[in-house]
């Protein structure tokens, strides 16, 4: 079986795929008289106004994968964006490959510690949702609308995701 | 002073003001094969895409508020929505007042307990973010756009908010 080495989720190495939601190097200012600080603007939310879409606020509640995670399929959300937020401090691993024509040997493969979102970028290939460690709930920013907005491929050949020096 | 009585945050009592994003009661289904319950559109999200709006993501991180908490103005954002979802269970208060001209007869305050948001809906007035209890954070869906999206009003007597019984 192939694999896949897991990388640390930052900003530079996901800046193809979309956007890492997170607190440190946001933008932010004081508001309501300074008793709250805002982190502003965290995502570039795509939800194709112009095709009749609208913006989502969903839950996601994902059980457990068992481990190693193999990865057999993905999918994208060619009229949207889809940001992932965890309510609370959650483990879970993101497995992204390049807008356009599906190509596994792009594929990249994150673990995410502490508090940080994705949002995968309109048409962006990506592994649903791997929640690590119990079952786990998201906040979900994505595109409403009746136009099919999800699209499947299947791996020829599945890739087990590795973490450095696992070997 | 004036007192204005704390109430349970419920859909039937908050529909005025927008909605009540909790899990109970919302419509959901499975998706990724079953891995991953997905609670759908829990809010109605207004950006006025119309007038030049979009989507933001937005991250608040609001200071505890000391107590008893005295209401002396409210805010209300005439172009778009504004939805609170907090990252865990947090203990928050919320005030409100219908849209339209500001009332403050017709004021109604709500208390939070365990893991519920609230969106508030286009020109409904309400309190900033009240907060008990330690420093906590939210994911916020408002509005993003050149125009000014936030109108305050000082109240002539402030209010304290009381818990039933409390008086």
């Amino acid at each position: 079986m192939q694999t896949l080495t897991l990388e640390p989720l930052t900003r530079a190495a996901f800046e193809p795929f979309g956007d890492v939601i997170e607190l440190d190097g946001a933008k932010h200012f004081p508001i309501n008289g300074g008793t709250t600080e805002r982190f502003h603007d965290l995502a570039r939310v795509e939800i194709g106004a112009d095709s009749g879409g609208r913006p989502l606020i969903n839950v996601f509640r994902g059980q457990s994968r068992p481990q190693p995670v193999e990865i057999s399929m993905m999918e994208r959300h060619p009229l949207g964006s889809q940001a992932f937020l965890p309510v609370g401090v959650v483990s879970y691993l993101v497995v992204v490959a390049p807008a356009g024509d599906f190509d596994a040997k792009k594929m990249r493969a994150f673990s995410i510690r502490g508090w940080q979102g994705v949002n995968y970028a309109r048409g962006v290939w990506h592994h649903p949702l791997i929640v690590l460690g119990g079952v786990r709930d998201f906040v979900v920013i994505d595109r409403g609308g009746s136009e099919n907005n999800c699209e499947e491929t299947y791996l020829s050949e599945k890739f087990r995701l590795v973490e450095n020096g696992w070997g």
